[in-house]
């Protein structure tokens, strides 16, 4: 005869995890999740106030684990539970896991939104997950009160309370928040409410109970600076902006703030304050728009190429401007928001991406964590155009990155018509090869030149120039149109054909558009274009011979040139190494997903650091054939070159050069007086 | 047949330490030392630059260890042996370590000064010794050049270099010394020389090789600042000063200023920055005095009561105002400097010692590292007078504190004549008990006032007031002298002996000075005094009592007015329990001792750190008994009251007492109407 078994505590199975225990009846789901580590958030710490810790009961028999699970076998709806924040009421089945407590065998799942690490989808700025671990996590808690009998500061009677109901041990608490949890402690209410920082370090501080801790990721480009704001928990990004960065008065491109912060006796600072400023102001403004306080941000992530990056930490960029391009630090930098002068939470922390090499940035390294080409099979070149091209070939995992001299031509400086991409400026181009007749699009209007109603809808906005888009497709189109040759040498002759074509000095220029001011494109816009897109070239060649790679298999085009031009037109130009046309695509801005994706996952964060650090740093300008891929760059491709993507398209071009006579050989070029 | 031993590595032997090992020749004596972790300093990392590393081969036979040591045992001198800074050469049988080699059995004594750590004695401010343990180390070292084609950050070949020459691993930096390194490692040398703090992080760059890193320790006072700059690594006081706490114009007492800040908005704001500016002042005139640069100073020690600790620190002192008097923090508080405002090394790092209750500060705490009652046997009463007179006592092995409600009257604030102690003021006074004429000193005079050429030798400074010493030698003189009795009451009857004393309202005053001002010993003023004392001595009895100890073994008195009273004033009066009179002495500005110990020495922070958490709060508001023995200890002792000590003393009052009358019985004050 067997006695009774005696009866064994409940068997609680958490899903998706699968981790699961045994537990005495009434013990509180949450207890039973932290005991056996599973991912469930919380802040309110069980007081029924903040509703993350919410689960949901699994009703049937579960065979695997030998049991029936059913909604009375947790403790019946709690008070809190019926007043959850925000929500109107629990679902069916739904319960708060701090107030829910076991009484028989339960299956209990935890949704998504009550994981603190969780993969979100966050559309408003770009098309790719994004994962969500916290660097910054809230906790309320009550600490004691003071008592004259047992005198112990405001500090320690918090670290006290964190200790015992968030087994948070260690902590350090920035001095900065001495005052801020005076008078948290003093406002009416018994509950405060602290962030802690990566486990370790208290870093904000609210009276009472507080369920939102926000963020800031900011892009400092060198012309605007792109800011999002975002809920730290949830990942929500609440906000948007962008500003100029004033540095422009500085110097339009990065070396002309280079040459002013060395020329100028606090020039670094002047430039220093400035983007600072426009920072904390842009800073300011996502609040407002967010409906929330800049108090309430206790953590930023702050991406910028190198110049960008030394300027924002008030470093000198001086050492940049010159070989070696000596970075202050490749290291990520982590620093008291204060030290940067923004007026956000006293306690708040910025963090800012490590810089790869003296040219390739912060920024690029974003750019870097948003594309994460590891996980894809095969070869895949980055490319992010700016006043440099910066470059990152990633195969057989490695990762070769190079900063391309491209020059700023590519942002429609240095172009006699240039002008950067603003209201105004011509963006597309398409030539008539038959009649030599261009039409464009403008930026600021949907319709073609040549469109009814193009004025009109046109409106004040006006024809001001053309941007780096727009001087590409004018320069391809020139090619296509039998304008220009091979070695871009613009055929006087063709002036009898059209009075598009005009003398230029020496040599002649394509009138793309007559008015005030005329936009022409001179033999010297041409030059510069092929200059440019021969340095991209053959930087992309250099990373694959360094690699060892003949082809590659897809190609990223971020930043906001990359993400407007047309990827045919590039390949067309030979901008960018042969690849299927249909795996060259727009990374869009790649650098800001980046700084987004580092603000809301600390594992973003360590992962991008190595990556970093075993990215094999080239510097082309002492790669050996260097030069020389530089100089048989500046043709324009033909058929004849080991292009076979291009063959259909520059066949298309030959088809069209009927009226324009026939290519001359390129050696010739040489001989050309331009 | 034995064959021969194989010949073995040489021994060498370090003293004072007696740690020994064998050595390969050539090792040099600096690599030997740190392989056995002997206590041998450098900061030119083997350069030759420093000297820090001097030995001396001691030369002899050593049966102890089997050994002759001699001095061509060791590599003959090299160059930079004969070049050591600021010595003039090496004197006979010195060394510099990182030079000298082993060539056979070495004896090498590591003088004092040669240690890292070390006990020095600092005569210029007190007499005890200190240790000297710092918290900041210097370490020069080179990093490799930026190398284009294995592009590193200034900051990563930095930590390579510390890493590779001094075996500092995992070294983190202040990013705002990002700027200093960069600018450094372009300075036109090599070399740079780095502050590390607790061998952790680096909070100190300048270019070449430096040999010199400065502290600061300052006691903020409620109404002076007291600072010494030290030279960390050898713990001498280059320069000390003292200047007026600039608060004092929102409020002369602790009290006016919390409410200042109380009822002020931004009042705490205006008195933190006041008090910042006047320490930063102080650091850059101490700089100058000793020829050195703010820039210089990496480290900083605070100390002050809680009200100064907390204004200093940016932190509301409102709640210290009113029970139960809690402070924001009671652990030690280190932050950048800069996040004080102090002009010093960007890098540098302030340390605030704990404060240890609401009434009881960071000061104290100060003291009581200097004190270190701990380290004599039987009963120490530590008492520092101020506003509030804070009392520690200390006896088998606890330690407890309390603050006593004294009032301002012995800093001279709330008697009709009283003042600060400063020139002028009157601070010893004797009553002539036959005649009842005074005479006394005054601050800014030797002379007394019935000494030949007073008047002349004290000159413009003038007769202005009488402060906190002067008026309890006055109150002790009128008791001494009959004119008032032990409650403390005027006789009126002897303004028919005196023309000193005089009807003064509805009762009398003495007159201590004819002049302008003129200067009078009110009833009220000895009421005044009464309490205070009565308020002291209650304290210090309820600490004995507590602690289950009838008599204290030892006083000390510290701060400005411990450091001026005479003891046996102080016993006559009451102010503190029996004690043997020669048991009863000065500590002079113990809390500024405190503070430059603290600043010198890591080891001294982590004691007084634990000793802080050990003491036991008394808030003697809260003592049942507190009342009863403070409205008891208002009489004045006389002979008959448990203060054997004191019989000699009253007797001898007593004897002078012929022609003032019996003393009255103390019940009998109640009746009077003063």
């Amino acid at each position: 005869m067997r006695g009774a078994e005696p009866a064994r505590d409940p068997l609680v199975v958490f899903t998706p995890s699968g981790r699961r225990g045994r537990f005495a009846r009434g013990t509180p789901l949450l207890a039973a999740a932290r005991q056996l580590g599973v991912d469930l958030d919380s802040v309110c710490g069980g007081r029924g106030l903040c509703g993350r810790c919410e689960v949901r009961v699994v009703e049937g028999v579960f065979p695997k684990y030998a049991i029936r699970s059913q909604a009375d076998h947790a403790s019946p709806p709690s008070p809190p539970e019926e007043r959850v924040p925000g929500r109107g009421g629990l679902e069916n089945g739904h319960r708060l896991s701090c107030h829910a407590r076991v009484e028989g065998d339960l299956v209990i799942d935890v949704p998504p939104g009550s994981q603190v690490h969780r993969q979100v989808v966050r559309k408003p700025y770009q098309s790719c997950d994004i994962s969500v671990s916290p660097v910054v996590h809230l906790h309320t808690v009550e600490p004691e009160a003071a008592r004259p009998e047992a005198p112990r500061g405001d500090l320690e009677r918090l670290l006290d309370a964190l200790a015992r109901e968030w087994q948070l041990e260690g902590l350090t608490c920035d001095p900065q928040l001495l005052t801020r949890l005076q008078a948290a402690l003093r406002a009416g209410e018994r509950a405060v409410t602290v962030a802690v920082r990566a486990g370790r370090e208290i870093v904000g501080v609210w009276p009472g109970f507080r369920d939102r801790a926000l963020g800031v990721a900011v892009d400092v480009g060198s012309t605007t600076l792109a800011a999002h704001l975002c809920e730290l928990a949830s990942g929500a990004v609440l906000a948007s902006a962008g500003a100029m960065n004033p540095q422009i008065r500085f110097g339009e491109d990065l070396m002309s703030r280079v040459s002013y912060a060395a020329l100028h006796d606090g020039g670094a600072e002047e430039m220093t304050r400035a983007v600072r400023e426009a920072v904390d102001a842009l800073v300011a403004r996502l609040a407002l728009d967010a409906g929330a306080s800049p108090d309430d941000v206790v953590e930023l992530c702050l991406v910028g190429n190198p110049i960008m990056h030394h300027l924002l930490l008030g470093i000198s960029p001086a050492p940049l401007g010159q070989a070696p391009f000596p970075l202050a630090t490749d290291r990520s930098v982590t620093l008291p928001a204060r030290d940067l002068e923004l007026a956000v939470h006293p306690g708040a922390r910025a963090y800012v991406l490590p810089c790869i090499a003296g040219h390739v940035g912060a920024d690029t390294a974003a750019v870097l964590l948003a594309e994460a080409p590891w996980e894809h099979e095969g070869t895949t070149l980055l490319v992010d155009v700016g006043t440099n091209a910066e470059l990152v070939l990633s195969a057989r995992g490695r990762l070769l990155a190079a900063s391309s001299p491209t020059g700023p031509a590519f942002e429609g400086a240095q172009i006699s018509c240039g002008q950067r991409a603003a209201p105004g400026a011509v963006e597309r181009v398409r030539i008539d090869p038959d009649t030599l007749e261009p039409r464009f699009q403008v930026i600021g209007c949907e319709l073609w030149s040549d469109d009814p109603g193009f004025a009109a809808q046109l409106g004040s906005v006006g024809i001001r120039g053309v941007c780096g888009t727009g001087i590409v497709e004018a320069v391809a189109e020139l090619f296509l149109a039998g304008l220009i040759d091979r070695n871009g040498r613009m055929d006087g002759a063709l002036a009898a054909r059209s009075p598009r074509v005009v003398p230029d000095g020496r040599t002649h220029a394509y009138v793309l558009h007559r008015g005030d001011p005329e936009l022409r494109i001179t033999q010297g816009d041409v030059r510069a274009i092929q200059l440019a897109k021969a340095a991209l070239y053959a930087g992309a060649r250099l990373l694959m011979n360094r690699l060892g790679v003949a082809r590659v298999d897809r190609i990223r085009l971020a930043g906001a040139f990359g993400s407007q031009i047309d990827p045919g037109y590039a390949m067309l130009l030979g901008m960018i190494p042969d690849c299927h046309l249909g795996s060259v695509s727009c990374a869009g801005n790649a650098a800001g997903t980046g700084a987004v994706m580092a603000l809301l996952d600390a594992d973003a964060r360590a992962e991008i650091e190595a990556r970093v650090r075993s990215v094999e740093k080239i510097e082309l300008a002492l790669e050996t054939g260097f030069q020389d891929c530089f100089v048989r760059a500046m043709a324009l491709p033909h058929a004849s070159d080991p292009f076979p993507e291009l063959s259909k398209r520059v066949a298309l071009a030959r088809s069209r050069e009927r009226t324009a006579g026939p290519v001359r050989h390129r050696r010739r070029g040489r001989k050309a007086r331009d």
